[in-house]
This record gives structure tokens, C-alpha cells and sequence, in this order.
């Protein structure tokens, strides 16, 4: 089978360096890597040492920006559909590091009007309900409350404002090209591409979006028009994509429960359906697997681990190997993730619990949301 | 010469009887004035009287909605991409009419997202300084500051989020048959039916929008889907166009700059440019007018002064007369009415400077003002 990665889908095991070659961004550089430890003087975390992050858009130029005392600031979002899950949580643990590391401003984006407006289905009280539900599980990450600034595009509209220098630079043949739209669009949508550029001009430093390499073309009308307007053009750290229970094929989609474990998961239910569904690299029979050893480049199981949930990377190299020798039996190993993963969803669901307190301050009250609501505000109606 | 009448350009002279059938609006009766005026208890104002206003569409329904205490609200705006002249205001007068005699809330719009968009000379910074000039001539008219919010599309970003379940019931298809986008166009102009067509949910009533005929067709997106969004369809007051000083073909255009008396023209200079540039219905020598008598019905002069600067009906129509017997002479009109406009511009000019003092309290402090801020600012933060 092919596989074919556009912003909406991800099918078929993927060829990340094709894609590389596809989508016409750079590999992440072991010079990268050591310069962006260099610069924090920090250990690499696992998402970078494992080259979950794997490709990028002059993140060479952000770490030169640091450098030279330019700063630059993050920039990540989420479509509030529906629940949040463990493939969409984990590159916000990635931002959580580069912020606490590199000491820098985060926006996040809250996309309610987009999903609305993409999603036949969903009511504008929907994604906004979901929106509120998304923030606890993004809060519960731990970002830093004064450094960070969680804006949900239906109430913060001041982005309306800074879409519009944007939105004149944009024809709706650009936008058609990338997004693929047509007469039965509905104007909403053809304007959405700018008000998805606009936080990268929050600050007249360059932007870095953490994110999944798929979500790349979004941001190459940006950088067509970032510096005939004065400002950056966006660079971005690209993921590869958390593969679902179910096969390394794809992403965990929300739209296939059975093939995610999402954050409000009962962690008992959240047991079950790993051991169910969770596709192994695994022979016929335990006697096979003795023999022939198992194959954890198949293994869905160990893509887990690998990505998220055993950070110890000698625990997970002994693990490899003894797969590939046949010293470890699936059953073992699922048991393994299990309460790994049982474990994490405990925590999250503390933290999200607390997350609900910590709300306002995220979203308005923070040193960041303040002064960005300052500018939203008129003066004579400010608090 | 044939006349033609777009939203964007009016030429040749209008037969307003013709565009009603072309715009499928409805004659504005006789029946429905003296509804008005038995309602409002009031006197016509020459708006009315004079059929300045001659077409409409639901305005029976404003009427009945009012007789039985549903009430209904005002909606007007400008287009702010230069200084306003007296075609621009005298619309604003008769909504000032309408708002003091049925003591409703008005809304005014200042589009300074569209001009920008839609003007390629035309820098945001200069769209949002004309906003604010604008803005003082408009609080001049002398509305009510408590039931009066002037915002400004830019600042009271709260539309973008109101645009948005509009935005997700309009095609590119059917925003392209009303303004005639095409592939070049971008993407900011196309997502302007939907800002344009907000304001007009602001209240659960109908709104009622005073405006020049050409208008007419952005409001047909509008009364489209209005209903399939719980709201009224916009009802509509539609004024003949008030021409230039050069003849009655087409309306006063501030592209032409001597064909019109801007509000802050210096009085005298505004003379001069009457004097000098005002087609008259003057025969070519005194003795011939004298003779065979001046055609009012071909006068600047005389529709200026019918249309606004001569509020006396009586004096009036002995005005119209004594031209027609050959015994006015073109130079004692055309002083005549210098001498109105000049008057009219002192005190406008008056108005216009206590205006400062004012603009806040119509921005933003003001009772409705406060009412519409209150709903984008989140609780958090409000003054």
C-alpha cells in the first residue's frame, strides 16, 4: 500500500524521508540536535533524541535567533471536535519542554471557529464546549501560566483584526491551491488560512510551530507573505505521526475510537482496549516468538513506548533487543505499556481536574493573556 | 444616456421608478407614511415628505413589529477610506430622524476592514484615521449617545466571532453573484458579506437599514439565510442619490473632488466651488430666462435645497414656481443655497469639534455601547 499524507489524512505506513523530499522541508540535523542542547544546557528529551521530531523550516535560523539574543516565540493550536487523545497530547509535551528550556513565549490556538466551520455536523456551541474541554487536557501539561497564552479564536477576535492585513494578501486562488476549496465553500472556510497565520505575527520575533509534519502546507502561504508585511516567516519543528492501536499505518484518529486511547479514558477501559486492539510485531505462536524473536519495528506496542511512554532509553533499547531475540512475549510487553499507560492517564486526569482553576489565568489574567488582551481592549473598558 | 446603478457606481440620470422593478424593492406609500407618522406622532420630516426615501423593503413589517411592541432597531454605517461629504451625511440625518421619533437603539458600523481590503492604495492606518474623522462628523448629526454604538469593525472584533455562523451559510458561489469575485480576488473581501451582514442579528428584532438604493444588494445574502438562523430578515428604507454638484446624472462622488462640499470645507471655499461649479436649469442669457421661465426639475440648486437645505415646504414650492415664471434668476438661487450651505457647514463644523469629547462615549461608554462591550469582553476583565 501507498502512503499518502495531506493535512486532512494519513494513510499507509509512512516514508518519512520521502516525505522530507514530498513536502520540501529539511531533516533535523544530529548538528541540531547538539546545538539546541548546547543552548539550553539541557539533555535532549526523547521526542527529539528519538526523532519523533524529524524534519523542520529554518529552525537553524530560531536557534541563531536565541543565540543572538533575537529570541523567538512558540506557536501551537488545537481543532476543538471532539476529545483530545494520547496522539494529540503528546507533541504539547514537546512545546512544554522547548518553553521551559529555552525560556519563551507560547501561544496556543483554540480553533473553535474553524472546526465549526469545517464540520458540517458540529454547532458553534459544540467546538466551543469542547473547546473548554481541550484547554483542561492542554493545561494539564504544566506549561507556564505567565509565559503562555491560551486564546480561543470565538472570544479572542482581536486575531479577526490581525487577519486582515493577511486576508489582503491572499487570493483565493492561493488559498484554493492549498486547501483545495471550491464554489460550494463556504466563505468562512476561504478566510480561515488567515486567521491561522495570524499568531505568528503576535511578536515581531520569528515564530516555531511544533507539529505534525501533515499540518505543513498551512503555513506555506505565511511564509509566501510574512516578510512583505515586516514580519517572519513561520519555522516549524515536524513531527512524525503517533500511529493508532489498531497498525503503524496512519494516525490515531479521533473518528476511530477503537484505534485511540483519549485523555478522559477510564484507565481500566483504557487497559482493555490495548490488550485488544493493540497490534504487535508478534509470530503466530509463543513457540515462534521464542524462536524467531519478535519484529518491534511492526509493533504498535513498542512505537508507544518508544515515542512517549518509557522515557528511560536503556529500559527501552534492552526491550528492543529482547524482543528481537525472542526473550519477551507480547502479552508481557502489552502488560508493560498498559501500566505505563494507565499510570500517565491517572496523573492527567489530577492535573486535568486542577487544570479547571487555572482556566482564567491561562486564558486571561496570566502576564502573557493580559497584555495581549490589553491590546484587544480599549482602554476605557479595560479591568 | 442610459443610466446604470451598481453597488459600485451610479451614472447617467436615474429613473428611480425603473430601479425599483430592477431591484424588486417595494414602493414606499403613501399609506406607509402616514402609518409612520400616525406612529411616531410626529411630522414628516422632507426625508419622507419629499420621497427622498421612495422605496423599502419590509418596512410594513418595521411598523407592525413596532405597533406591537416587538420594536425594532436601526443599522446604518460608512465606509471609511476618506473625508465624508454632504451626500454622505444627509442619510445620517433622516436616521436621526427615525431614531428620536421611535426612540430606538442604533447601530453604526464603520467599515474600516472593508476599505482597507477593498482599496489597494489604501493602508490599514489610513482606513482606521478616516474611521476616527468620519466618526466625528457622524456624532455631529447628534444622535442619542445611549442609544447610539458607533464601532469600528476593526476594534469591535466581537463581529468576527457573530460573522462566523453566517459565514458557514454563504458559498464562494453565492458571494460571487452579488459582488462579483473572481480567483484574483482575496480572500478578506470574499469573508466580507458576513461582517457586513452581523450587525443585523445585534438584537432579536428586526433591523431596519436606512441607505442609498444602490445598497440594496448586499443585504440579499442576508435575507437569504436570516431565518434558517433564528433571526429577521433586514428590512431596508431606500434614498435616491444625492447628486454632485455637475449635474444630476449619478450621485456626489468623492472621487471627484469638485463635484462635491465636504463637511470640513472651509465655507467660503465651498461657495466658490457652488458658485462656480453648480449646474443650474438656467436658460443661456437673463432676458430667455425671464422669457421662457428656469427648469427646476434639471437644477442642482434646486434639488439640493429639495432635498436638504431648504426645510421650509412652503418656501419651497414658491421657490420652484417663481423659477419656472421667469422670475428667479440662476445667480440669487445659487447664493441662495451658498448661503444655506455655508450655514450648514458653521454649525456642522461647531458640532464637529465638541464631537471630540464625545466619541468615547459612543465607542464605548455610552449605555448600548457598554451593553455590546460587555458581551466581547469575557468577566475577567472588564472595567
Amino acid at each position: 500500500m501507498e502512503f499518502e499524507v495531506t493535512p486532512w489524512e494519513v494513510k499507509g505506513v509512512v516514508d518519512y524521508d520521502k516525505l522530507i523530499k514530498e513536502f520540501g522541508t529539511t531533516p533535523l540535523t544530529e548538528e541540531l540536535l547538539e546545538k539546541t542542547k548546547e543552548l539550553t544546557k539541557s539533555e535532549l528529551p526523547m521526542y527529539f533524541k528519538r526523532k519523533f521530531f524529524f524534519s523542520h523550516r529554518d529552525y537553524d535560523l530560531v536557534l541563531k535567533d536565541y543565540e543572538e539574543g533575537r529570541g523567538f516565540f512558540l506557536y501551537t493550536g488545537r481543532g476543538p471536535s471532539g476529545p483530545m487523545h494520547i496522539g494529540h497530547i503528546i507533541p504539547f509535551f514537546a512545546t512544554k519542554w522547548l518553553q521551559e528550556n529555552f525560556g519563551v513565549n507560547l501561544y496556543i490556538q483554540i480553533t473553535d471557529d474553524e472546526k465549526f466551520l469545517f464540520k458540517p455536523n458540529l454547532t458553534f456551541d459544540d467546538t466551543k464546549r469542547w473547546a473548554y474541554e481541550n484547554i483542561l487536557d492542554i493545561i494539564a501539561v504544566g506549561f507556564d501560566p505567565d509565559k503562555t497564552f491560551i486564546f480561543q479564536d470565538s472570544e479572542f477576535t482581536k486575531i479577526y483584526e490581525m487577519a486582515i492585513p493577511i486576508a489582503k494578501k491572499v487570493t483565493y486562488s492561493m488559498a484554493k491551491a492549498v486547501f483545495g476549496f471550491n464554489d460550494q465553500s463556504k466563505i468562512g472556510m476561504i478566510f480561515y488560512p488567515a486567521i491561522q497565520a495570524a499568531p505568528t505575527f503576535f511578536e515581531k520575533k520569528r515564530s516555531l510551530i511544533p507539529a505534525a509534519i501533515d499540518q505543513d502546507p498551512y503555513w506555506r502561504i505565511q511564509r509566501d507573505f510574512a516578510e512583505s508585511l515586516g514580519y517572519y516567516k513561520a519555522a516549524a519543528l515536524h513531527s512524525k505521526f503517533v500511529p493508532g492501536l489498531m497498525g503503524l499505518g496512519g494516525k490515531m484518529s479521533a473518528s476511530k475510537p477503537e484505534t485511540a486511547i483519549y485523555l478522559t479514558d477510564d484507565p481500566e477501559e483504557a487497559g482493555r482496549k490495548i490488550w485488544k486492539y493493540a497490534l504487535t510485531g508478534g509470530r503466530a505462536t509463543a513457540k515462534e516468538q521464542r524462536e524467531l524473536g519478535g519484529e518491534p519495528d511492526k509493533c504498535v506496542v513498542f512505537k508507544w513506548l518508544e515515542i512517549f511512554f518509557e522515557p528511560d532509553d536503556k529500559a527501552l533499547i534492552e526491550r528492543y533487543h529482547a524482543c528481537k531475540n525472542g526473550e519477551l512475549l507480547c502479552g508481557q510487553c502489552k502488560r508493560y505499556l498498559i501500566e505505563k499507560v494507565q499510570n500517565f492517564l491517572r496523573e492527567h486526569q489530577k492535573k486535568r481536574e486542577e487544570a479547571k482553576k487555572l482556566v482564567e489565568k491561562f486564558k486571561y489574567t496570566g502576564e502573557l493573556a493580559r497584555e495581549q488582551w490589553d491590546k484587544a481592549i480599549p482602554e476605557p473598558l479595560r479591568g
